[in-house]
């Protein structure tokens, strides 16, 4: 059964219940999603008796994509779920040998046009890219409170960029570096209209600009909150901020956007940092922000307009919350945001409803939470089923706990009612949960994955080194079940569960893709067609290659150059048949790139080793695999 | 239940039915193994109750280690079976930003150290290390016959390389490239009496010495096999061959090498490589090879003492083989080597106990076939269970096939007998596979996994790039039975299953560990314990930076340095708390590296961007994980 609709990897087309149906539509603000209702028990049977059994079974198909972070591996990994299985890795901030990302021309273009005139400088005797990353927080983009499909978004934590995938080819095709921030950290999308903005944390704080005039002087130290544009993929503006910001979410509205808060006192050191009772969840009011814009009301630094939303800002609003909050997340309800407490026992939610009157002063800050139960030691982060439940995980616990959001609502009013429904250990040291479809009004209460960062005695040793365990944990049924321990490397750290109907790659290149225009732009400037291309085009001492491939062959056999050329090799696969990608590898070269069904990958070298260098086809592609090469052969210099 | 003895990460302590006892000890030529008997049967019954089901249930441990190259992605992968969860990378040939390998100092002097002299003059301008890799065959050291644990051996085709991995810690610890090679590709480890050499092969052909002084003259091309002395891990010596050498594996005596041969006619085309109608096995002497280096009977070229192997030599046989073979596989009864086919729907069957007479010229060549069944098109790999059945994958016809050798033996006598035992559709088109312990001589009948190239429609689409598909089959009763489909990113290509008795990895990394010698020689150097460091040490232009850390505290907040120092930072890990790993990151510095419980790490930078610089955790590690951080302040350059 699967009540997603549009569905096109749907293994059986049989009717199915449709939630959003159910729900009237639109979902948002939706009282069913908190009360409950005849038509509604009957859609939780139903998923119940979907979700019974983790276990994938040979030739099944996943109902999930679940696109998790790497940390700072600096990939995105695709699972499938509920199996677990990793089925693709997406490199983005990292260097990765099967696909040249970081070598070829095409990446090497995503890699560093969107750098800021510093780190080019600076990269400038370090091959040009940076080669690490700390991908923190994949978020696919957003129509109307749910996942359109179009991009993932991810931000890096280490070198301060954000990046976009998109979800037709699955590879990276946008970086930006964002100035003015010292690290990166949370990263949303805009849920409602549309992504849209996306929205970027800076965490620590800096001088700003950061070149050296102020040094250690925390006082001239500030934080500042980024929104992108997701389409253009350009910062549209930055908000000046007090303290640390940590992770960020948004509404279902399109009016509002929170940061958790740490380090209100602006400390410098470890304990410096903590030595207070309270911190904030920042409001960011986005329509004013806007107007102050149009209206001029900005500094600009380093290219950026940046709007003051400090204390006492018409744009930001600061609601205390007991010390150092982390997380934030937006129920699906589209009514609640859960700050996550952190060194705080409890969990503060926000109704959201409130804030109109909160930024025209009608009410004072703490007058927006609604709710703040407490639910154990370290609660970091909070998922949402369908039925108006939230999951916090419990850092220092090691737990998972589950809770009603109406009940906790009820006690914090003064209801004696405890809002805790479910205690369960996991293992161990959770950081991020998520749940399916989630983050979005389209949550389904199916699937939920704790990301613990620390393993310990639950799988064979391998090391100092342990895998974390991304727990797959079974919430269709009253109780929460653990069904499946997923080791993982360094480090999930987020992850985001999306039904299947809502992703709609394509298996064979378009030959006119935007990836490889400008290997179109040279083939043009050559007089070479790049589907038919056996060409060798000498340009003083630049040569370029031009050949195509059909398997077991590549259209040359050899090419000559001389040692000290610049060679640049463009490379187009035709074969048709999906699945059959090729590659190229030059012995002793550092090159190595993939090409895969109708795509043209190019990479440019200089040829200072003479000699007879054969290149290979590194994807395994034919019976003759093996014998898919042919020969670069080197003339040495004379004399 | 485990027959495995000496398994300390075993769940229960039942008593178990050891095969190796039930061999007799030594089970080099068991005719038991071939002929089986009661006791044996008894044991086989006992491995297929223990392995009716591959799922691993939460909590539960895997029993077996698989340890499988990535191809093109460079690393190593380690996998939990029968569960198929990879639980840590290793990363080898490639760039890991997560743990730094490649960028700290410790790593780089590994990737460096072990460099021909023209690589290091050619990556000189480029970083200093190659960045790609392509490793295609990883396979743990032996001893007696037997995986010993001490380490993983693994090589680079792209670059030359060949590899080995610690396997107390589970890292790398020596990089070394193969002179006069075009690619590395095939690689195995001496069975007897122990590891000992490490055989690689070379498989494309080139002049050599490949100076750019013979070019597009093929007939004046070689191909070379090496051994590498895998405790110096250094080049023995190297036997010059004619044709493309594919694969190689080693006898159970400690007294012949095979290698797969293909391209007799040294063709430089793809057509023309496969233009014939024979190629070789050829096998390699290896006391008269040792002898003819104790006897001067060698050339040196580029310091490599190299002996002439060609047709007609003394110290070597080239078998001939229906067209172009490509697997090579030592059975683990000590007798039947089987050569694959690729192109010709049959294996080869070796018989070592004729290789003696082979060499002293009584007996022809294909005299020591005592096998040849057709299997089916494109037999690329055998692996072999318990009871003298092997297992064939069939690249063309996607099939596994499985069949018996001594029944083969007689087909090939005369008898009207059929070897073939089932064949079976695996998806799709498998290249290597293999057994649980099947290339020792403790196979155990237990797991095989067929690892397939293309996937085609057995996971949700991820676009054109899709994965692989591992595929675990259950062989423990009659007939083979797939019980999982495990998708893997570029590329699983080979894997190599040893039951977890056979590892014992540390925790804990102890203080005096090589890895990091370098760095105690330093802090000597500069009078700095550094398990209580927090010095900054002034060198002219250098800086040394000394820290320890304890969760979730540096112990220094901050550190000042002018703009265009050098700076080296080392950190030790003081947490000695298992899984308790810390990182490393420099916001916008391209700085990042691991730091497991008494590790030390150290990476050297130019501090040539001005301003304020946080440094981070970026391993989670504790409740006040996001404060663990602090300060680099780079003065600016006056004037």
């Amino acid at each position: 059964m699967t009540e997603h609709k549009n569905d096109p990897q749907a293994a059986d087309s049989s009717p199915s219940v449709s939630r959003r149906g159910i729900l009237g539509g639109t979902a948002v603000v939706s009282a069913t999603a908190l009360s409950g209702g005849a038509a509604y028990l009957n859609f939780v049977q139903q998923a119940r008796a979907a979700t019974e059994n983790a276990e994938v079974k040979p030739g099944d198909l996943d109902e999930y994509y679940g696109f998790g972070s790497s940390g700072q591996t600096g990939e995105v990994r695709v699972f499938g779920m509920p199996s677990m299985r990793e089925l693709v890795r997406i490199p983005v901030f990292n260097r990765d040998s099967a696909t040249g990302w970081g070598l070829t021309n095409e990446s090497r273009k995503i890699l560093t046009e969107g750098l800021l005139p510093p780190s080019k400088k600076y990269l400038e005797t370090r091959g040009g890219v940076y080669l690490n990353g700390d991908l923190h927080h994949p978020h696919v983009s957003f129509t109307d409170g749910t996942y359109d499909g179009r991009y993932l978004f991810v931000n890096d934590k280490a070198n301060c960029r954000v990046a976009r995938i998109r979800l037709d080819i699955f590879k990276t095709d946008k970086i930006i570096e964002v100035p003015n921030a010292s690290d990166i950290h949370g990263l949303r999308p805009q849920k409602y209209p549309r992504t849209g903005y996306v929205f970027a944390n800076s965490e620590h704080i800096i001088p700003i600009p950061n070149d050296g005039t102020v040094l250690d002087d925390p006082k001239n130290y500030w934080s500042v909150y980024t929104a992108i544009d997701g389409d253009k993929m350009e910062v549209a503006w930055q908000v000046l901020v007090d303290g640390n910001l940590d992770n960020t979410d948004c509404d279902y509205q399109g009016k509002y956007a929170f940061s958790t808060c740490y380090n209100p006192n602006k400390a410098v050191t470890t304990d410096a940092m903590t030595d207070h009772e309270q911190a904030w969840a920042v409001v960011f009011n986005i329509k004013r922000i806007e107007q102050a814009i149009k209206d001029g009301d900005y500094k600009v630094t380093n290219g950026v307009k940046i709007v003051d939303g400090r204390h006492g800002s018409k744009y930001t609003r600061y609601i205390p919350i007991p010390n150092s909050p982390h997380g934030c997340n937006t129920a699906p309800d589209g009514i609640h945001v859960v700050i996550n407490g952190k060194l705080s026992p409890t969990v503060s939610v926000i109704d959201v409803r409130k804030l109109d009157d909160l930024f025209d002063s009608k009410i004072k800050e703490r007058d927006v939470i609604v709710a703040e139960p407490e639910l154990g030691l370290g609660p970091l982060h909070t998922a949402f089923d369908a039925h108006g439940n939230a999951y916090t995980t419990l850092f220092i616990d090691s737990q998972m706990v589950k809770w009603n959001i109406d009940k906790a609502r009820k006690a914090f009013a003064g209801e004696k009612v405890d809002p805790i429904l479910q205690k369960m250990d996991v293992h161990y040291q959770p950081g991020h949960n998520h749940t399916s479809m989630g983050e979005t009004k389209d949550a389904d209460g199916k699937w939920l994955v704790s990301l613990n960062k620390f393993s310990k005695d639950r799988f064979i040793n391998v090391g100092p080194l342990k895998p974390n365990n991304d727990q797959l944990i079974d919430i269709s049924g009253d109780e929460m079940k653990i069904v499946h321990d997923g080791a993982a490397f360094a480090e999930p750290h987020d992850l985001c569960i999306v039904h299947r109907s809502k992703i709609n790659p394509i298996s064979i290149y378009k030959r006119d893709d935007p990836m490889f225009e400008d290997a179109r732009k040279w083939a043009a400037k050559d007089g070479v067609k790049l589907e038919e291309a056996a060409n060798v085009i000498r340009d003083g001492n630049k040569v370029r290659v031009y050949m195509h491939s059909n398997a077991p062959k590549y259209s040359l056999e050899k090419f000559d150059v001389n040692e000290g050329d610049e060679v640049t090799v463009f490379l187009t696969n035709m074969d048709d048949v999906e699945n059959l990608t090729h590659g190229f590898t030059i012995v002793r070269y550092g090159v190595a790139m993939e090409i895969s069904p109708h795509m043209t990958a190019s990479v440019t070298f200089k040829a200072d080793r003479p000699g007879v260098h054969w290149w290979y086809c590194q994807w395994f592609c034919h019976a003759l695999h093996m014998e898919m090469s042919g020969r670069m052969l080197v003339h040495p210099k004379q004399g």
